[in-house]
């Protein structure tokens, strides 16, 4: 039986990858990284140091591919819902077959998985498809990583929840079009194109922001948003312009309505 | 100066620390232990392992501390936050004596926390009174670990968030008082002493769960809440009952409202 790794690598700092991923990478005789827009070289380029500084060089199997591109072509009518599954139903023919050419029966093959395989990437989903289709047998173990949300709140030196209180984990386009969730006066927003950072409306809430977190090019603000909120669009869309691609996340925490005198 | 080292150690499995953190094992001069309630020792046995694989036996000092009780006493009329911050301002005052008394300058003390310290865990915020209160000097750094949740998310192969949906991490407590987080369709809830479990009236919700993840003694048990919700209930009935006491963690899933159709 073929076994498939996924591997979460940390968000950025090689040294937070753990003891059991490190194990892991020792494990596999090939290693799939798929990545995908103008941050991919740097990324690919990360996952090849972690694996020379661990791995005997030349000793492993690096299989590039590149990941289909998602049909984001405006004419299409079928809505976001249909786009996605279309893609993910292409990406999980690919992984089929680089499962299929590249990892002989009893190997062992590992995706290395940005972060955690468990916030906001498709690497599982896209295996469960795999399986489902039942073209080809494997096992698959999950391996955790620290995700960019802890590497931001250790520079931080945040708790995200406010005692006993809620956190939610949201996407930029999310806070965009719903905005603060309700209930919640904890909120960390991933995967913002930049629009629900400039479009924040409320300058008394605060702001912890990260970029390109773990690496030599880290960038740490925060503040009252209404202090702060224009200094880190400007950092923001400098840094994004000087490398091409930028990776940033924050947390956004709002006074709680004052509790009921007991 | 000194320096505080606050490090994340993963939530029950050793091979799930970071290089990051082992490094920072070595440069500690001394190890503060602070857990609470039945738990307790066997947590401290646990730490106590993970100094021994990665340091010289003998070559580090472990503090191990009393945590002050919270008072509990159902005759304090002063409300849950008042408690709480009675609690925390007691705390500070530990945590500023041992600093004082068992870091001497320029030397470096640890307080190794279960998990990451960003999530459920007061020692950030005890540390920043004690930063407030101005008796003692250091500088603090962070360094992540593994929470609970990606041990939970691991074992079950969850991605946590529907594609570009949002995750709301919550506690039993609240979710036994609020019910299900509104906007939200996927919510991790941690801290539940068994009656939010017990109280889950929906039975169409799915549910991934998990016991003392990463530990010889670890429980997972998933399924929609009407077929699996009684056994994992007595599941978890009995396996405290055995062992004194439990820590567990799951994720709780509804099916989301149908799209709009385009
Ligand atoms: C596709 S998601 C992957 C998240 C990843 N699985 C994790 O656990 O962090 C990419 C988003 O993660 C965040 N991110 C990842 N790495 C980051 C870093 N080094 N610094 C800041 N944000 C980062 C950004 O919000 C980015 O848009
Ligand atoms: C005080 S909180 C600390 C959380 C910790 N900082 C973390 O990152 O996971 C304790 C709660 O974490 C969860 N937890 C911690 N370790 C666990 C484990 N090994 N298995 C299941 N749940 C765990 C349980 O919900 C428990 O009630």
């Amino acid at each position: 039986m073929r076994t498939i790794l996924v591997i979460g690598i940390g968000a950025g700092d090689p040294d937070q990858l753990t003891l059991q991923a490190v194990r892991a990478l020792g494990r596999a005789d090939v290693f799939f990284v798929l990545d995908k827009g103008p941050s991919a070289a740097d990324l690919v380029a990360l996952r090849r140091q972690i694996l020379d500084q661990h791995l005997v060089p030349d000793s492993y199997r690096i299989v590039e591919a590149a990941d289909p591109r998602r049909d984001r072509d405006p004419g299409n009518t079928a809505g976001y819902g249909v786009a996605v599954d279309d893609w993910h139903a292409r990406r999980a023919e690919l992984y089929e077959r680089m499962i299929t050419d590249e990892v002989p029966e009893d190997c062992v093959g590992a995706f290395l998985v940005w972060g955690d395989p468990s916030l906001y990437d498709s690497t599982l989903r896209i295996l469960e498809r795999v399986e489902a289709r039942g073209a080809v047998a494997f096992d698959c173990e999950v391996i955790p990583g620290i995700t960019s949300v802890q590497a931001l709140a250790a520079r931080h030196r945040l708790v995200l929840n406010r005692v006993g209180g809620p956190v939610t984990i949201t996407t930029g386009r999310r806070l965009a079009e719903d905005g603060f969730p309700p209930g919640v006066d904890d909120a960390v927003v991933m995967l913002d194109a930049g629009t629900a950072l400039r479009d924040l409306d409320d300058p008394d809430l605060h702001i912890y922001w990260g970029a390109y977190l773990g690496t030599d090019d880290e960038l740490l603000l925060s503040g009252r948003v209404g202090d702060v909120g224009g200094s880190i669009a400007r950092t923001r869309a400098d840094a994004r312009r000087r490398k091409g691609w930028i990776m940033d996340v924050y947390l956004l925490r709002r006074d709680p309505p004052p509790a009921p005198s007991p």
